[in-house]
């Protein structure tokens, strides 16, 4: 399955695609969306380059799944409001047609990728870098997109043996009234 | 000219379509968009309801100018955040294509509808009725959106007379210089 995670923000929104086969994880591509280089004031022109921005990952590489950070309030309002919107625009690119969408916080996905949730953003480049097993360490934004991915192959896999042990219970189930 | 009014929210947006002819009004259509029959955990759902109902009231009316509600923070900073997602997802929806986008505060919708800052709800639905000869009050979030599309195409009248009166001016200077 192929997975694109989504690290959403106004200035920075970072993406990471992998390919997620049972625990082996692969590498597809991740990066950055910069809107640094339009007015700060002009709020529609970075809604626009942060959708069609995604919109474009996605044609190229076809991701069957995403996985986007679940944002949360910032001390400053103001910037609360602003990465609201940038995650509105983000979400937005991702919900039309028939992609599966999913949510996790950045504490779930360090505790996926780094085993812990106090992990710092060293520590989840480093393990990003031995997860997908990268020649060197990806930027902060795409580590923390490609992390959200690997969060949703694992969250995926755990699913997977949850169906398995349920299948199991309800075929022990079943004999129990047949016989 | 055609313009489209949009009061965003997450729960209920507001739309509203007038034309424009100089200082003549006419109405178009107006309505909500509604994301309350989803479950209040889905967001993307919520966000994708949003941005396909504003996609389609585009297409179906096919404005030449939108002009969107700035939204504010709420004391409760996680609405800020919910809200700050709505409209992203509402403007993310009018940027594609040719679509001018003007933004203005419900303190200007309400200046340019009522003539004063303190207007409240039911004052903002008498004027936008009359201001539009509806034969009854639009709801009240078709209200805000419709006097949203009546200030952005005021203020395009009032650009137009200082774009007369810089011509004026461009001519007596350039008069100046000739002779």
């Amino acid at each position: 399955m192929r997975i694109l995670g989504i690290d959403p923000g106004l200035q920075t929104t970072g993406f990471g695609v992998i390919d997620a086969d049972g625990a082996s994880l692969g590498y597809v591509a991740s990066g950055t969306i910069r809107t640094t280089h339009l007015p700060r004031g002009d709020l529609p022109a970075r809604l626009k380059t942060l959708f069609e921005g995604i919109a474009e990952v996605r044609r190229r590489y076809e991701p069957e799944a995403a996985a986007v950070e679940i944002v949360f309030v910032n001390t400053n309002p103001q910037s609360t409001l602003l990465l609201g919107q940038a995650r509105g625009a983000c979400v937005t690119a991702l919900v039309t047609g028939e992609l599966e969408i999913a949510e996790y916080t950045a504490l779930q996905m360090k505790r996926a990728v780094a085993g812990h949730g106090r992990a710092g953003k060293p520590e989840v480049q480093e393990m990003v870098r031995r997860l997908l097993k990268l020649p060197g360490l990806p930027g902060t934004d795409a580590a923390d997109a490609l992390g959200l991915a690997i969060t949703h192959a694992h969250a995926g896999q755990a699913l997977a043996r949850l169906a398995g042990s349920e299948r199991r219970t309800t075929g022990m189930y079943r004999a129990g009234r047949t016989f």
